[in-house]
């Protein structure tokens, strides 16, 4: 099927205000589209909210709580009569997801917006779709995880004081991306854009290392014996450190795979601090080493405190 | 100058509880040895305490906030009229100190504690010392860090609820070691004993490496342009994992260096997990990730909440 030629009518988007929107679908009800559910109820959206999760409990529960108005039977065809679709599956099942639906985007009027974390994956796949469909479909990336995952984790606070960085690109409607904007900041968060490369080679390196160190820190330990009673012994350091750890390993070795190229730069960079670290230890060079800890510890504290807010420099 | 020969008068130690004591010298007045001050005041000591620092305005504050009573004009020769000298250098100074000091040990009757983070530089650096000074000296690392340092981190109430492992050896006094558990214990930590070379090989594997991970991780970040605009990006994840990154990197170098042998092997075996970790992510191998991810988390799992307190197996 050939894609239909793309018209400025076709990417026309109804509404640009969440809250005027009158059916929404969220798609993956985990701690992501959980709280998304959540905080468009807190926000007061009185519109028709249909949900669907693989998990046919959670689906149960989020009914019977009465978060949402509809289960859908299937995840396919939610374009097709909803304004809005939220897409909160795990990167690798959205890929497959966006791969399946492309048609269905095209015939119905709906913005679509994901929450992958990882984003030049989602932009390429958005190339197959015909031109006007993938111009109403808005990648986002919401700053908010947390180490526990699920239904149950969600909260509608989640995105509040957050933030979420968009990835559009020059074929992305106007007013996709204007809802989707006024989605987020309803949501609690405020917003940024970025080109989908850069915001993976940026989250490979703020994100999803420090993830992977934190597995490897764990797996070097686990997999030696006796290595269980040494947790008594730690302080609040490995605590801090180590509190990644206890993040979904499906849903982290799926981002990893996904981000493989941006990531693999990473661990290469890092395995040479680490190699350079090495040589100062053996060679007992206090002074490089103190040296190189400062300009470690002289990076972190232009951070600043985690309250202070977005202050992106870009 | 040969050693005196070794008799068990000669280790004798006058009191085992810490609040019997008359003298008590803290020689050095930075995060521990200010918490050491300050928690030994809120105990209830009311004998004499004479403070050390090498930094004069830190010995001006404390003793103009009477924490002490006197300022020692040298670390050396505190043995020789105090009943118990707390050690809190950090461990290259101690080592030095412990070098220059054996024969004032050696001639006066107090018990000595050091607080050092590495324990088998110290035991062997007693092996040169009067056989029964050296029973008088009982070798303890109180697990209490934090990112902050120096005087003004100090809090009475720093060791509450936290561990202080002891790593006496079989020349170590009896009555030396019980007063140096009731000081802790008073201070309110709980104790454990540990053979060093096992300590250091525990405390590479749960603090020091997760603190050179920390650095290398920044510093791979802080080796390249442009990276500083990253921090606005940042979600939890990487407040938490760098957490450790503010530390003091003299400190840290100090200590790093000085159990090189263990943490070496820390870093190797990271090494090989972060190896394997990319092999996985650049074959594209989910399962086997998700596998490794899993086994990491798994092992997490079993640290249970830091509030649990203390319950080592050994």
């Amino acid at each position: 099927m050939a894609c239909q030629p793309y018209t400025a009518a076709m990417s026309q988007v109804r509404h640009t205000r969440f809250l005027e929107l009158e059916r929404i679908a969220i798609c993956g009800l985990g701690l992501i589209g959980g709280s998304i559910l959540r905080a468009l109820r807190d926000a007061g959206f009185k519109g028709h909210v249909t949900g669907f999760d693989v998990d046919g409990a959670t689906c149960d529960t989020v009914l019977a709580q009465g978060f949402v108005n509809e289960i859908a039977a299937s995840p396919d065809g939610l374009f097709l009569d909803h304004d809005l679709v939220v897409l909160c599956q795990p990167v690798g099942t959205l890929l497959e997801w966006l791969a399946h639906n492309k048609m269905q985007m095209a015939a119905g009027h709906a913005v679509c917006i994901d929450v992958a974390s990882v984003k030049a994956p989602v932009v390429d796949a958005l190339r197959a779709w015909p031109h006007h469909a993938a111009a109403r479909f808005v990648p986002c990336h919401p700053i908010a995880g947390k180490a526990s995952h699920g239904w149950e984790a969600s909260q509608g606070d989640l995105f509040q004081g957050k933030l979420c960085v968009m990835t559009p690109d020059a074929n992305t409607a106007q007013g996709a991306f204007d809802l989707a904007s006024d989605f987020w900041r309803t949501l609690g968060a405020s917003t940024t854009t970025m080109a989908a490369p850069e915001h993976d080679a940026v989250y490979a390196a703020v994100s999803h290392l420090p993830q992977v160190l934190s597995y490897a820190y764990l797996h070097s330990l686990a997999s030696r014996e006796g290595t269980a009673a040494w947790l008594a012994y730690r302080g609040t350091g490995f605590q801090s450190f180590a509190r990644l750890g206890s993040s979904d390993a499906q849903l982290w070795a799926d981002i990893a795979i996904h981000n493989a190229q941006p990531l693999i730069e990473e661990i290469d960079r890092i395995s040479d601090s680490l190699a350079l670290f090495r040589q100062y230890v053996r060679n007992r060079k206090f002074r490089e080493l103190a040296t190189a800890f400062s300009s470690a510890r002289n990076f972190h504290a232009q951070s600043g405190p985690m309250d202070a807010g977005f202050t992106p420099s870009a």
